[in-house]
C-alpha cells in the first residue's frame, strides 16, 4: 500500500499526494500541524488534514497574496499580516524596500516552529523589520486604529481557529486598523468547490459593505482544491488596476523580479480577469 | 472501499475522483474509452486512464480551445477540428454565425458514440454545418491545402494515437492547410507537471518555427493534472491580443455570451498572462 495523503473536497473527490514519510506531527492548542516528505512537491505542511503549502508550490500563494496589494499602496511602510505562520507572506512583503515594519500575528507558534525546521527556505525570520507575535489576530486588529498601510489576511480555511477571519466585524476592524489610503488582501477559497460558495459570497459581500473598492483575483495553486484559488483585494479608494498602480508594479519589480516565479506585471492584470462562473458567485 | 478513479501525474500524486458506477467501457481499435458516473462532476470520460472531460467542467476546455482562435480570425467560415470526438469543441465553434462548414476528423468512432450516449448536452451533432469524419487526422490535414480559416487541434495526450499531433511535421501540414490569414489553436498539457515540460517545449519550438505568431495561454481545468492547462495559439500574422481582435471579441460575444460559463473579453486578455515559471518552460 503506498503512503498517501488525501484532501477530498467532496465525498471521495480531491487531491492525492504520494508521501515518503511523516516528519512532524503536533496537536497544538489550536489544530493538528503536520509535515510530510512527498514524492513530488518537497515538504508539505497540513493543518487539520488540509494542505497549507509545499516547498515547490508555495511561491504562488505567497507572491499572489502579497504583491498585488503591496504595489497598490503608494508607499507601504507598515504592514500587518494576520496568520501567515509559515513565513512566506512576510518574506514577499519584505522584498519591498519601502517597508519599515511588519507585524505578523500568528495564533499558533507550532506553525512557525514547524516552518522554521522543515521549510528553511521560506521564512525571512532574521529580517530585523519583522516582528512575530503569537496572539489572536482578531483581538490584535481590533485594538489597532489607523496604524497600517497594508493588512494581509493569510489564515487557513473558515473552519477551526480561522473561522472569524471570514466575518464582517473582522473586516471592519481591518478597515479601522488601516490608514486613509490603506489596502487589504485575503485568501478566499476555491471557486471550483460548490461547498465554498457560501463562504466566498459572504466574504465578498462583507468586504463590499466595509470597503470602497473590492476585487477578486485568481491564482493557479496545484495543491489547493481543484487547482484554482481566489483572493480578495480591498481598499479605501485605490483601484488595483489603475495606470498609477501598473506603473508602480513595472518600476518596483525591477528591484526583485528575479526572485519571483509567478507574479509579474501581466499576471497582476490577468489575475483579475474572472471567468463567467466565478463572477456569478460574487455578484 | 469507495469506488474511485485515480489519475496520477507523478508516482502516487494526482487526482482522485469518487465514482458511483461504470457506465461504458470499450477497448476500441485505438484506446480504452470509459465513462463513469461520479459523485461531483456528473459523467466523466476517460481514455486509457486519463481524464478527458466531465459534464460539469468541460465548458472550460471547449470554450478556451475554441473562442480565442475563432475571434482571432476576421471571418472564420471553414474550420477543421482534429480530434474533438466528444463534440464540445464543434459546439463552441458553431456558435460563431460566420461559420459555414466544420470538418471534425476523429480517429475513433467509439469516442463519438460514447459522447452521444452519455454526454447528450455536449455535442451539436444535428447542426447541418458539421461533418464528422472517422479518419486519421494527420493524413487528413496533410492532404488539405490552403482550405481552412481555422484549425483546432483537440487531441488527447501525447501518448497513444495522439502522439503525432505534437510533431513539427504535423504543424507544417496544419500551416499548409490554412489559408493566408489562417489561425490555429491546440491543447498543450499542464505546465505544473515536470514530466510534460519536454512535450511543451517541443510543441512551442515547432510552432515558432512554422508559424509567424505563437502564444501560450492558460485555463483553470479542475480535472486535468494540477488544475492548470495550457493552450497554443498560432497564426500567419494575426496577433491574438490586438485591438482589432479585442473589438471583434466584444462585438461577437453579444451574439452568444449568455451560453458561456468561462470565456469573456477579460479572460481573452488575462489567459495570455503567463506566470514566470511558465514563461521559462517555453523560452
Amino acid at each position: 500500500m503506498p503512503l498517501q495523503f488525501n484532501e477530498f473536497y467532496h465525498e471521495n473527490t480531491g487531491l492525492t499526494i504520494g508521501l515518503k514519510k511523516l516528519l512532524f506531527s503536533e496537536q497544538s492548542d489550536y489544530q493538528l500541524v503536520e509535515v510530510y516528505e512527498t514524492d513530488t512537491w518537497g515538504h508539505l505542511m497540513t493543518i487539520d488534514g488540509m494542505v497549507m503549502l509545499s516547498e515547490k508550490d508555495e511561491f504562488v500563494y505567497h507572491e499572489m497574496v502579497a504583491h498585488p496589494v503591496m504595489f497598490a499602496h503608494p508607499n507601504p511602510e507598515k504592514v500587518l499580516i494576520i496568520g501567515g505562520g509559515d513565513g512566506g507572506t512576510a518574506r514577499e512583503v519584505l522584498k519591498h524596500s519601502s517597508v519599515k515594519h511588519v507585524d505578523m500575528v500568528e495564533i499558533d507558534e507550532a506553525v512557525v516552529r514547524a516552518s522554521e525546521q522543515f521549510f528553511p527556505g521560506i521564512g525571512a525570520w532574521d529580517d530585523k523589520r519583522l516582528k512575530v507575535l503569537f496572539e489572536d489576530g482578531i483581538a490584535f486588529v481590533k485594538a489597532a486604529k489607523a496604524e497600517y498601510d497594508v493588512v494581509i489576511i493569510d489564515g487557513s480555511d473558515p473552519v477551526g481557529p480561522a473561522e472569524g477571519l471570514f466575518e464582517k466585524d473582522f473586516f471592519q476592524f481591518c478597515f479601522d486598523a488601516l490608514k486613509e489610503d490603506g489596502v487589504l488582501s485575503a485568501q478566499t477559497e476555491s471557486p471550483w468547490v460548490q461547498e465554498y460558495h457560501k463562504s466566498i459570497k459572504k466574504v465578498f459581500k462583507a468586504l463590499q459593505e466595509v470597503f470602497t473598492e473590492t476585487e477578486m483575483y485568481l491564482g493557479f495553486i496545484p495543491l489547493y482544491p481543484a487547482g484554482m484559488w481566489s483572493f480578495a483585494f480591498a481598499s479605501k479608494g485605490v483601484q488595483v488596476q489603475s495606470d498609477e498602480v501598473l506603473e508602480r508594479v513595472e518600476k518596483g519589480l525591477t528591484e526583485f523580479s528575479d526572485s519571483l516565479k509567478y507574479y509579474n506585471k501581466e499576471v497582476h492584470q490577468g489575475a483579475f480577469a474572472l471567468p463567467g462562473f466565478v463572477k456569478e458567485i460574487i455578484q
